[in-house]
């Protein structure tokens, strides 16, 4: 296989050739070109249950014939199939990257030092769906004998805010499907004690379950809160053995240790922020929801996994996506993305995005460790409509700079619980407000008053479904992580480590330890919480 | 008073000049520069609660006097104190804007149509304070005599971010102070109807007071939600107008209305995002924690406005955020902002800040309806640290651009319940965290490994106080609306109207009559919930 730099492929050149027409707001005459046809032909499935439209993106057939070159000639498909049959694609940690393989196999079986990683994959769900129903059954219970009615999740980045966007993603759903026991989750991330505290505030603790997540095992909040946690439960007269399981790698200090009730495991073959689809979100899930709502999950990403093999790009919503990303972050020249999705159970999937896409293409070398010269991934931050269309899309449709919008809907609510004001009910109200933007993002609007001028020429997709379930949620989740995948693989990038959280870390122990040796980190340190103001002196 | 464009100034021209040096990641010798005197020398108090320090920012002394000279010459403190004295600065719906004066006179008095608005605003004050008191004594009950436990704000964008961030930000703090009775705030908003749902089905309904919040009272989310709570206290047998207070203008559909148990009112001259001071943040805020803690709130932005008014820029600290902003934003060319407090209370507060930042700027004309020929508003986003950490901070220590950063942090937790790991506690941790990131990112670090190397040179300030209580968060969110306010004056805009949300309303209203007129808006309208994929066809 190639790996080429993205300003070393024959279509590179073609497409900056191409880009100089399409810049400004009115070199897309949107006007004209977005009509129902073009909404009808711009469709790609996700999976069964998500579509992805791209109507109102800023781009032609011409455009389209460019990025599949693209997509050939850095060999994207093959890379990907590359990536399932466990080829090392992690480069900087020289190790497989696997997360595909926690949803169902689709290239052939990998092995590592003679074990079966699908197998033990397999196993390792077998084992904690069984304890899911363990103690959703009340077989396992409290150290008090009392059922557990809640689950906390000690994690932070990946451990934290994948888990935590999929927990609110399904907590109405779950209600009204009348899923039960109700097991509710609550999640401790932050070092700020104010967070541990909190949560431990609103929970009985001789029902609460803890979840402690950390691959590595030594991961600084999360023990600075296992610790507070069993502080709490040591107090509260609980043996905290029986209050809290373990999720993390087989070789950490957490594994297989008697401090713990019992303990799953993940392996480095799957990184922090793909890590929803193992034990890392399967415990949680499944102990909130039950082994079966986590399964429909995994089915989901699946489907979004296996649709991200076909071969041409306008039969696959994720390589498409990816490189309609890359049109807009390297040749229209975009430095950010929002992620809106018209859906209150998505509050934090934007969160949770922002690190998948940030951490995992925020790089400036690329996989040999060479600097590269263009643009790689976009800042990316979003909230969900409508709350947004009465915050920052003021800036969005008037704003000086053109910011590409990714859109996300669903034709059902979850509670199916509605009022009809004004002859609609507040469903239809959103899902009109979600056309409205599209359209009025792209198409803007002439007004003699210039500060009622709506330039237009802003570009969106749109993900969209019947309702947002298990099934779709997974596929949703497995579309972006696929989309960042492809967008690594064209900018010949290691998506999949993150040696720039490192330093921030070192820095740190050496603040802790007393001996920064820099006397503006002491300075830093000192400052904290002395509010006088220093008198100013010259600086130059 | 002089109006003029930022390029039209003298001092343009000349910080054009002055960045071709700054420009790139080692154009800034932060090794070299960023030492313990200089951190001591780039203090400015924001408040007595509250300082600002600009150490970690990419400019010297020759900068700041060039950014002195663009002040003096946009007269930002003229504009200050003649939008004080009621000028009509929001010269696009020709209004006063006045929500300095919810907090204290710094100016003239004010008189409007005969009424003394500064009185107005006292005495909506004392009615909302003993309104409050009467809450929460329970001599004002729920229509079945229970006292009321719960109270739940309908509300969206300034009516929802800033009360909702605010509420969070000090609900641990009261509970540490035993602020009682404890009256647990929610929030609804989207129009989504899953978000009134799941927020109806977590209060007690017969202990619930509802805070309808709408300057116009025409809101399309919040009267679609107002029936959606009106009608599950019908069907619980409870009176309505007993369990919903109306905050509202005087000539609004709410007002006056005895569907409600009190009113209260705002008018033309406090805007959304900037009414957190007024009933629309204090009817909640004085319900859920007293009214003498929403004064101190007052008191605490109070001094920041009067800080704002020092003429020079090195003893402002919303005016110098301001012009380092512009500085970043027109002259270093940094399309963004990140947010990033140190404190898990202040977890919705950079939403807040998006709205408050993108909506007031993210303009292309001038108040004068001119487009401007320089970048406005920068996108704003952020996460709490040390979340942020393992999350997006991959890319701002080693992404291809350059994000600069605003860190908060506090010496002291709210809750003072901590606890010990390794020699240290988790309030220490997190701050030796929040200084080793400032440091990490200036000065970065060598390595032999690239893809370990990290170039430094990226800018950041910091805001820290002693404790986050309800003066510093006063203190603070002034501080950034007076910063928006001074960057408005440099960039001639009127940061007071928001008509970029207007098309969107009239597409929305289109499509709920059935006559869009629109194809494209037809076909998006349909598609929402047809998860079946249209087969392709070109659409050159």
């Amino acid at each position: 296989m190639r790996y080429n730099n993205l300003d070393k492929t024959a279509a590179y050149g073609r497409l900056v050739e191409a880009a100089k027409v399409y810049s400004g707001f009115d070199s897309f005459p949107y006007r004209r070109k977005l009509n129902a046809a073009r909404v009808a032909a711009c469709s790609v499935p996700v999976a069964d249950t998500l579509v992805y439209n791209w109507a109102a993106k800023k781009l032609d057939d011409d455009i389209v014939a460019l990025l599949r070159e693209l997509a050939d000639e850095q060999e994207l498909t093959a890379k990907y199939r590359a990536l399932l049959d466990g080829e090392m694609m992690n480069t900087g940690e020289k190790r497989k990257v696997l997360h595909h393989l926690l949803r169902g196999q689709l290239g052939n079986d990998v092995v590592s030092d003679g074990k079966n990683i699908g197998e033990f994959y397999r196993k390792e769900l077998e084992r904690l769906s069984a304890f899911a129903l363990d103690v959703r059954a009340g077989r396992i219970h409290g150290a008090g004998g009392k059922k557990f009615s809640h689950a906390v999740q000690i994690g932070i980045g990946g451990s934290d805010l994948g888990p935590r966007a999929l927990y609110i993603a399904l907590e109405n759903w779950a209600l009204k499907e009348g899923v039960t026991p109700n097991i509710k989750a609550k999640f401790i991330s932050n070092v700020d004690p104010d967070d541990a505290s909190a949560v431990l505030n609103s929970v009985p603790l001789d029902e609460t379950l803890f979840v402690l997540v950390s691959k590595s095992g030594t991961t600084q909040e999360t023990l600075a809160n296992e610790l507070f946690v069993k502080d709490k439960l040591l107090k509260a007269g609980l043996d905290a053995s029986r209050h809290i399981v373990a999720v993390t790698s087989e070789t950490s200090p957490l594994a297989h240790n008697s401090a713990y009730l019992d303990s799953f495991y993940i392996d480095d073959f799957i990184g922090g922020r793909y890590s929803s689809s193992s034990g890392v979100g399967g415990v949680i899930l499944s102990l909130a929801f039950g082994p079966a709502v986590f399964g429909e999950f995994l089915a989901g990403a699946h489907e979004a996994d296996r649709s991200a093999l076909e071969p041409d790009i306008l039969s696959n919503a994720a390589m498409l996506d990816a490189l309609i990303g890359v049109w807009e972050r390297n040749f229209l020249m975009f430095p950010y993305t929002a992620v809106l999705p018209y859906s209150q159970a998505l509050s934090r999937f934007p969160a949770h995005l922002q690190q998948l896409d940030m951490e995992s293409n925020g790089k400036r070398v690329n996989r040999a460790g060479e600097p590269v010269p263009y643009a790689t991934g976009p800042v990316v931050f979003g909230e969900p409509g409508t709350n947004g269309q009465h915050s920052f899309y003021q800036l969005l449709h008037q704003g000086t700079d053109i910011v590409p919008l990714q859109f996300i809907g669903f034709d059902e609510s979850q509670l199916d619980d509605d009022v009809v004001v004004d002859g609609s009910t507040s469903m239809t109200k959103l899902k009109a407000n979600l056309a409205a933007q599209i359209v009025a993002f792209a198409k803007g609007q002439d007004d003699a008053n210039p500060n009622r001028q709506f330039p237009g020429g802003r570009p969106s997709s749109l993900i969209h479904g019947k309702r947002l379930t298990p099934r779709s949620l997974g596929a949703l989740l497995a579309h972006f992580e696929n989309k960042v995948m492809f967008q690594g693989f064209v900018w010949n990038l290691n998506s999949f480590d993150q040696e720039g959280v490192q330093l921030g870390k070192a820095l740190t122990k050496k603040v802790l330890s007393g001996a920064s040796g820099d006397d503006a980190l002491d300075a830093y340190s000192n400052l904290l919480g002395r509010p006088a103001c220093t008198k100013r002196t010259p600086i130059a």
